[in-house]
């Protein structure tokens, strides 16, 4: 102890907000970047460099073909339309739900000192007065709606972003490789540092207005502030499931009668479903992802600030050290904005084969980047020896422990990143015997896809298993949370190739629809294809961060719960973790069957109109995308309200009638069991892709054996990608907001089980 | 304490016995009634009534039509002769490993006092003297040696009995569904009961000659006998690994290119996998389920009286009450006995329909009839009070809550087994969904599939958790184990619908190679669907008992590692729980992966057949069984050993290296999350086998509209039954052998990790 940081207070408030500005403007300059590329063909020789001059070297692509950018307009409104009216209906119907929650709130943690007004003794510090219970009750509603409006902002921001950048990488497909992966990876770096700033900069502002209140009370105020962590993943849940079952129902719907019954090409304009499909990428994968991540960078803040507040930090109200987390995801900004000029300036992606590498580098980069921010932030903005609140104890820790915490978790989503590029990318062998298991049909396809799928669970849970043991063993909860803020620390870059994919994904489908040549579709494919390893390695990261994340919140529940140890061999905590276990499994029941219903319905609608509008088939009649928009819509609507409603009362069900011991065992059952379901399900989904994009690309000897499209082994693999779809889209990613979900649920209502929950045990 | 037991220690010593001899003798009785099918036709007449009688009243069928008899007698002992030469090659190689293991446990245990062969201060009553560590190794090295050859015996036995059942079934089915069932049910009862009785003998015989060295340490005593539970899982392990991949590497590769490339029903003689086939339903279901079972029931037999040796039945040496558990499965020899009547002779099966409610009634009546037998025996049996020892403590139980723990466990068994029914059986909607689902292809039938078998895990889930709570709430660990216990009291009666299944399959296959009339196939397809179902409750049996049977073991090894509790909430269990929780998905990955290479090459050679051997479709020409046989043993032989070893070495591994608290997380991570795969995949098998049946049956109007064999519907489901296939027979039942297995290795092994164990954290 004794020492102070070298980093003042009023450097500390300086350096976080600049740099989530300094974010912010990065994101906006991208943006206009990418508006430079036109969607309104009338005058293309004004905007000089990237219009006119660029146009006359690749006039053979049909660069100046104005009615092909004309359709690429079109298109692009119709899928912008189709995902804002569904975000909106979406969050109407969450928004009622988020209310009810939020006076659910209100009322449960009022009624812990009985709604009295009066100051109560602090739970920890017994020698000071903190903040009624009332109040922290009102704060912790407050945050809550703040958090749920942030990640809407952070969906809705995505999803506006990727409709705005798909048919601007399509145009610039017809350029090259080149300028279409710029694109499609410069939108998605808007959407990442708007993200990772817009999340930084209103938690800041929103600890500094409640600070205004709370004072010296900083028990209260971060107790309060988990209410923002809360929000953040309400909305996320609502998101990916919501997201998930739109996006793939439509995919699913379009893939069975379009591909395999009438053998046109995927998003060929004739099918119905194709505008839901595209517009399902963006609510889903976009704006899913975008609430995701912003819930777990919000979550593990607040699980590192309210152990923080509970330690010497706290205790001795040491402001820059408290706000460590914080300007440990500042840094994390400024190294994401000079690893993204990696990819768009330093470098450039020549030819299709760089692609995947250029995305990598950018893990890497920013990871070995990230590793000397951290430990600058370590060095400058903590004392050297500090005490960290261990379960009742306090243990002492040294800042390089604390470097030593946050750097394993960076290291481990590389780690995490790297393997799950291996086993999804169609450049190694896993991937490939997907692909040559299709030789014997869908049956051996699925086997070895699934097959893949637990195997590639095994190196991320050791990953995850050396994060946490060295992390807990240096600094306890605080050091679990922080080693999931090492690895969302560049959230920023994540984001970013994550975004990439859909994105691509839809430049290719806007390039099938506007009836642009086979070679930009070509082209497109290729970034798609690195695209879903991409989307599988954000998907990684955010399953990663989710497991750290959910433990660190566990901690700080268990803490806030006061109770001091979970023993695994009392019958009330074991029956909890095999009922934990089994969540994950009801969950993503739900979840596929009913994706699986929502298909059909997609399915027989597609087939009805194929059948009933004559013309259809030739091309000579439009179909009616509008109706298969709606049932994609009102199919997810309704079928996101089960699988919610159990993620978000299971925790409230447990607290209430059988206390705080057996929740503890729930959220260790779910966390363990969680991740395994949702790393294998999102690898299986993502290998199956590729196998089947392998075997259409025929790039080499093996791929073109097992092709072209349309022969057997390639009707095999569309089965499997078939499969693969609700697992790698809606179940999957939608496991980790329930491991993350539950457990920050359970720390803002700890106050509440603590005092009145264990019903049934009290009765008996 | 106080009151001693009515039944004396004279009683105990003969109703033990005598239960277990009256076993015998059924068994054998059985087997005589089935052995009156005559499958040499030269002499029908010379057995009286069930010759040449019955013969004359069905003549239709073609009763005399010697020629079928002489090819169906030629076809069994074909697949009994591949059986018994695949199981013997089997247990060569694992002969080797457990001559290596017996020696590993004898070292291992023998150096816990370094060889010493001077008498030691007991480890729990410090008052007295016990045996030395050196001669607990020999005897837990020797029962462990008894196990396995137990273990060998059951599984070989019911593997014999059943190939000589699958003719005669396949004979009966020409006289009507009513012969055929009670001929397969009867020699499903012949299995049932010797594996029963042979277990109980076995270890009753082997308590008695050990006490003769032992004496009064009974802690000593029933240490040594846990070796028996670890021989017996062991063997069960490379039996259902290797069974399984024999299994379904055959079914997959046969069905691949038979049913789907070349268009010729299941078990046609001219594919030249259908030996290898029938040979591995015999192999894998039939001789793997049986030493599963018999491991499962000497395991929690084990765990149980290691737990009863240091409570106060250990302590005031009640050997009555001490051999409760073995008291408990001798009448539930009886009860199966009467309830097996019930299907053989007060009610007859008289068409299709009864045959799934007369199964169904099996389980009833004998669980309603071992309540009253529990009942009984926990009254004469046990002292009215008496104290289970409590992870350090004593606590006291009375003998009605002893009654509650039993039954709990037993009817917790009977809804596993309702819910598993409904879930897997054609009669009802989940699986008259998915076979719906087959209308849009193959993927939806995966994604529904996959669906409905995740869905089924809640209730059993539900009903594990409640009898865990209850038993352990009233008695521990020791109420765990009896609770186990009491789900397999009725073995004998699960065991008998189990193998009835197999046989069915088998018999069906019989008469399509022996060319048989279509009815006959009909009538035996019927009788396998029913028996899918069954295999599927007798998997939920299986897996509920693991999950128990493991607890308790698991609650054993804590006891005897001498730690009082396992905190979540520290680095060293918290990681150990996660990285449990991954074994299950890396053992399936390897399992799964190798069915499917396998298959390949199964399907490679069965493709080769067809295009090299001239005639073979026509039907002209033979083919080469044997080299499909031998594919199949090769492939179980080398692929058993990698999952095998993962399993036998990861609590080694982890108990030298980490110590007892991370093992102590990987067993109860393992078991929770195993539970879960377990289940779900064993119920997705069945539901789409059956949804297959459905569709084949083409009873309903339903089932017609998606038929006939050959329909698209019908194709996807064929795809589905085979993703099903390593599902449901490989991997999933494989799954609870992993986790009492790993259990069982750690209690056998507790005083040498507790000694010598966790390296890593005593060097760092």
């Amino acid at each position: 102890m004794g020492t102070t940081t070298i980093l003042s207070d009023l450097g500390t408030e300086i350096v976080i907000p600049i740099c989530a500005v300094i974010g912010i403007l990065f994101s906006l300059f991208q943006w206009y970047l990418v508006s430079q590329v036109k969607l309104s063909p009338e005058k293309p020789a004004a905007d000089g460099k990237n219009g006119f001059t660029e146009a006359l070297i690749e006039e053979e692509e049909g660069v100046n073909d104005h009615t092909v950018v004309h359709r690429c307009a079109e298109i692009q409104n119709a899928i912008s339309e189709g995902a804002t009216s569904f975000l909106f209906t979406e969050y109407q119907y969450v928004g009622v739900f988020m209310a009810i929650f939020a006076i659910l709130i209100f009322v449960f943690l009022g009624s812990v000192e009985g709604f009295s007004t009066s100051s109560k003794v602090c739970t920890y510090d017994t020698t000071k007065m903190c903040k009624p219970a009332l109040m922290t009750a009102v704060f912790s509603t407050v945050s809550f709606l703040l958090g749920a409006i942030t990640s809407v902002v952070s969906g809705f921001l995505g999803m506006k972003i990727a409709t705005y950048a798909n048919a601007r990488t399509t145009l610039e497909a017809r350029k090259g490789v080149s300028k279409a992966f710029i694109v499609a990876f410069r939108s998605g770096a808007v959407m990442g540092f708007l993200l990772a700033a817009n999340g930084l900069l209103v938690l800041y502002i929103t600890i500094n207005l409640f600070k205004i209140y709370y004072g010296d009370d900083w028990e209260g105020l971060f107790e309060s502030i988990t209410g923002y962590g809360l929000g953040g993943s309400s909305m996320a849940l609502f998101g990916r499931v919501g997201g998930g079952i739109y996006t793939k129902a439509a995919d699913v719907g379009a893939d069975l009668v379009g591909k395999v019954e009438r053998n046109i090409p995927e998003d060929d304009p004739r099918n119905p479903a194709v505008i839901a499909d595209n517009v399902g990428d963006n609510v889903g994968d976009i704006a899913g992802m975008g609430s995701d991540l912003f819930g777990s960078y919000a979550e593990s803040s607040c699980a590192a600030l309210v152990v923080a507040s509970i330690s010497s930090f706290g205790n001795t109200h040491d402001f820059t050290s408290m706000m460590y987390p914080l300007t440990v995801s500042s840094v994390g900004i400024l190294v994401c904005l000079i690893t993204t000029l990696f990819a768009t300036d330093f470098f450039e992606v020549k030819n299709v084969k760089q692609i995947e590498p250029s995305l990598k580098n950018q893990l890497i980069i920013s990871t070995v980047l990230m590793t000397i921010g951290i430990a600058i932030v370590s060095w400058i903005a903590l004392p050297s020896s500090f005490t960290i609140f261990n379960f009742g104890a306090q243990k002492v820790v040294k800042n390089w422990q604390l470097f030593l915490c946050v750097g394993v978790g960076l290291w481990a989503g590389l780690i995490i990143g790297f393997v799950t590029e291996y086993y999804t990318s169609n450049a190694y062998s896993p991937v490939q015997d997907v692909a040559d298991s299709c030789r014997t049909g869908a049956a051996t396809n699925v086997i070895f896809g699934l097959a893949l799928g637990y195997k590639s669970v095994i190196i991320p849970i050791f990953a995850i298993a050396i994060s946490i043991f060295v992390s807990f063993s240096f600094a306890a909860m605080y050091g679990v949370a922080v080693a999931a803020l090492g690895m969302l620390s560049t959230i920023a870059t994540g984001l970013a190739i994550d975004a990439y994919g859909p994105i691509s994904d839809n430049a290719g489908g806007i390039a099938e629809m506007a009836g642009m040549s086979h070679r930009i579709r070509e082209r497109t494919d290729a970034l798609d294809a690195a695209g879903n390893t991409t989307a599988a390695i954000g998907k990684g990261f955010a399953i990663g961060s989710a497991a750290l994340v959910s433990l660190a919140l566990f901690g700080a529940f268990v803490s806030r719960a006061e109770i001091t140890t979970v023993d695994v061999l009392t019958p009330k905590v074991f029956i909890g973790l095999i009922v934990g276990a089994m969540l994950p499994y009801w969950f993503s029941a739900m979840t596929m069957k009913s994706v699986g219903k929502a298909a059909l319905k997609m399915v027989e609608e597609v087939r009805r109109q194929f059948n009933t509008i004559p013309g259809l088939m030739e091309g000579t009649a439009k179909p009616d995308y509008a109706t298969c928009v709606k049932i994609s819509t009102d199919a997810s609507i309704k079928e996101m309200i089960p699988p919610g409603a159990l993620v978000m009362l299971t925790p409230l069900i447990v607290g209430i009638f059988f206390g705080v011991e057996t929740l503890s065992g729930v959220l260790a059952g779910s966390l363990v069991s969680g991740v395994q379901i949702a790393i294998s399900a999102s690898n299986t989904g993502g290998a199956w892709d590729n196998a089947k994009k392998y075997i259409e690309a025929g790039v080499s000897e093996h791929a073109k054996s097992l092709g072209p499209k349309g022969s057997d082994p390639h009707k095999a693999a569309v089965i499997g990608d078939t499969v693969g779809d609700p697992l790698k889209d809606t179940s999957g990613p939608s496991l980790n907001i329930l491991i993350k979900l539950m457990a920050v649920e359970s720390l803002v209502f700890a106050p509440f089980f603590a005092t009145h929950g264990g019903l049934l045990f009290k009765f008996f």
